[in-house]
């Protein structure tokens, strides 16, 4: 159970099999940095270029194809006062052949964070955006392991090895579970976001660079098809793909695997009990892939007497 | 400022530019009720044919096309104790190729309301569904105006009038507003569930018939494109549309078009803002036509000083 | 076999259960007339609101919900020389935030139909396409029966029961059939384009007022899902919804559900057969439902001994 | 303008920047050969995983990112006399729901080229598809340039490198030109068809290994999006996205791009006349992406007096 300290020295903008970064254990934690969404580090300095850089990629051993990891995030916190946001929302999420009007194009907008206030605010904005302040809700926006296939997926999008899902319940104490596909699994973070809305609907938060603890479980011989996760009141599957519909399929079914592969519980009492008390929360809606995340209460699997197998 | 206690006679499974069934003012308030989705009454008797009939149409006084009509949920309540819901996640929220295994077809499901302790629970089912109690928080499913153009929509599905959004936050309290296309808008309702997931993922709530005491008013000369709403804590934009991508772009621009209007903001204050604190909500994803909800917490908005034009 | 002459007094925007406009026997023959999509008649004058005004409805004699009508049509040809295009790429048919440049927004363009030559060319444009000769196609764009439930469906978009299908294999010759939903089926035509591209993808073919002869044949007890066509060449299903990949699986659905009940195939033989021969063509992909055309050629069925049961 | 003869040692299934398996120079020829979509060459002996294995990668001296590719297929021909297709349409070109009833469940087919009357039958089927013989098309479906930003993508899908498209136009005699983004090009291919029907909707066409000779010339400083190609009747953008839909927005930017750049037309000309004449193919409907073909005749263009610039 060693506690690493990891300074980065190299970013990559794919996610694939790349050499890994740092060898760790099982049960191992990590300390570790990541630079903002356009490559700037903790001193707002560029070390590497554009696009969700990732850290890592953190090879744990005897990962194997078939099993997953799970990751939790110990501690997510922005490490320099300064984040930036796009200041246009997408042409995806407006109505066909809708233009929008700005009487000035002012490009992306700079954020000052409070940290003793825990709170964003944009900076140099006339007009009612002057003076507001967005409490921080620091969030990892695009981390997974190496696909299958020999692949190296951009981390511009997502798919079944995780990858660019903006989903702003990716906070500090959540636990993400990854399929692996390659020895070692390859686990990459990065694209730490202090605040961001739904969907990502700009397509940044409020981008800037992150200081993240990590701890590394391996399950050994537990495989799932798609990310699932876990915070205090949820347990959580995720779908990446596009269009939404597709990821609303890919969520919905991995959770039916969920109940009856770690509750045991029969298929009619899942779709009973799903249908009536299932959430979805909507990750990035700005990428290739869209993200759905479907969720269901703890407190509701403990109603009905369902434990963890 | 009348209060029209109403009875309803007839239903409908299309909303259209029916025989108005009463007549009110702008300002008037109506208790009346609806059967549930299957034409069954407050005493679980069938008194029409099922599909989400409908109670109505009001016909409001003054409220022609360009107009909007603004529909209080002033109280929502099941009146009888038994309810129903179907058993099987729709094919169409899971995987292609993905074929549930049941052990047994159930069909569907009968749940009693417990109007003590306000909560509903399954009947006769064996298993960990037994014993659930799930607390009700009444909504109703399908509800809007006649349609422009002459068309009368199947209230399976929803469009620019409303129609069948099964959002679960359409609850008692909130404000509704609707697009006037005719003349008197004709305003029906129908489809209460006691409780619901989101998505309406099974193809049910839990299906059962209503009081309902709502208030209309007459908004002249204010023109809409897609249903809008509020609450104590957020305002609402409404997308139904196919896939849930484009119902995701009505539901936005619609968001955008509002914060407009209706709150004097500029074009890059809105979308700046959005970016980082917009939330959406899923409504429907089994009808032909998907909903999606764009909210913007009423907080924020007050905080940077937006106030209702 | 009686052979009507009809002249339209009324024209429909939505295709409903409108007071038939003539009542037509089981292989009874109608020649008539229909407006161009904006209202024009074969004088290009204004005689009703635009928006694919219909002809009719024609009732069948003895149609009844779980039959299916046969329309074939003798004879399409415009009935005018001037018709009209727009000039722009629909928004939905191009890449999110692409926004075409033109040096000047010329709105409608008029075309000249050259009966002789079996042409139209565009009027009073300069550079590359002044002297463009297309050859006529002459096809009608909306048509269908009155929908189920009670509903009128708006021309501008199509489902079951036809409507706005913008197929440019519907042309003389052809045979489409249609499910019958309500007593006497309830046929509506309209929208004749002289010319038209795959998809109309500018919102409109070459649109003009037309002299329509059409043949209906009653289908007793042949109940279909989708619309079913078939010309000299090939049998088709047709397919209408957005996603386009809806509009793909209803209309090879379909198709599977058409050689099973029509030509008594099996599945496993359907299957692999369909696998290596199936052809696609493009409707409408400008409406809110797009239209897919599943085709499989005659000549292979021959070829198989498949024959018309 | 070298001729070179290529025998392949090793396979990919993901297209990426993989280690040169040989130098060309712009101009020049390659002869070489292709296994199966499951990695059997022409002797039916299994030489690699299956999943589309590539032969290839080909470096193109002096292709630099920004520049494109024009790869012209000289021959295309199966080398062998057996190849295999799968015997169900895959469940995301059906409807939600509908669960195909077979007798059995055959698994793959198994079908023998006659090289002599160039057709191709089933083996060992029973019933209407003994005796079947189709037309043999051959065509190539997987093959495409390394992706940017460091990726490799699996050879199951595409996009803007090419990949698996499974588009049945890309038979001997087509050109088809990518984009470059990274030295050399890299062009990889595979997966030949003897016979495909549209769409790929079994996940196969009839898979067999292939001689194939291709020439490749340097566009320099040519930038395309997307892939286009031409053959003797028509030029052609494609699209590779899901849903269909935006792959058709792809394509049909692509054109509007391609009548631009390549004939000098401007953006009105542009629209009116694709309005009129633009024509689509469905290419691969099964993958994760799908593909569409924009096409426009290159009759219709010189009858404009459009000449490539």
């Amino acid at each position: 159970m060693a506690h690493h300290q990891f300074q980065p020295q190299v970013y990559y903008s794919a996610i694939g099999a790349h050499e890994p970064a740092l060898h760790i254990a099982p049960g191992d934690t990590v300390s570790t940095t990541t630079v903002d969404a356009g490559g700037y580090d903790g001193s707002n300095e560029p070390v590497t270029p554009g696009g969700n850089p990732q850290t890592g990629p953190f090879h744990i051993q005897d990962a194997e194809p078939g099993d997953s990891i799970a990751v939790t995030f110990d501690h997510l916190a922005p490490n320099r006062k300064i984040g930036y946001t796009s200041s246009r929302i997408a042409a995806n999420v407006l109505d066909f052949g809708y233009i929008p009007k700005f009487d000035d194009d002012i490009g992306r907008v700079e954020w000052e964070i409070d940290f003793e206030n825990n709170t964003a605010s944009p900076l140099g904005l006339d007009g009612p955006l002057n003076g507001l302040k967005l409490p921080l809700c620091p969030m990892v926006g695009c981390f997974g392991v190496a696909p299958p296939r020999g692949q190296a997926i951009s981390t511009a999008t997502s798919s079944t090895h995780g990858g660019n899902m903006d989903y702003r319940g990716f906070v500090e104490g959540v636990t993400v579970t990854f399929p692996v596909f390659v020895p070692g699994a390859l686990f990459h973070l990065g694209d730490g976001h202090a605040v961001q809305g739904d969907g990502e609907i700009v397509g940044t938060g409020i981008e800037i660079s992150f200081d993240v603890t990590f701890t590394v479980r391996l399950l050994k011989g537990r495989t799932i098809t798609w990310p699932r996760a876990e915070n205090k009141t949820h347990i959580m599957a995720i779908g990446n793909a596009r269009p939404l519909d597709q990821a609303v399929q890919h969520a919905t079914t991995e959770m039916v695997c969920f109940l009856q592969e770690d509750y045991g519980l029969d298929a009619r009492t899942i779709h009973v009990l799903m249908g009536q008390v299932v959430e979805y929360d909507i990750g990035n809606i700005y990428d290739p892939a869209y993200t759905m995340v479907c969720k269901i209460s703890k407190q509701t699997l403990e109603n009905i007497g369902a434990t963890r197998t």
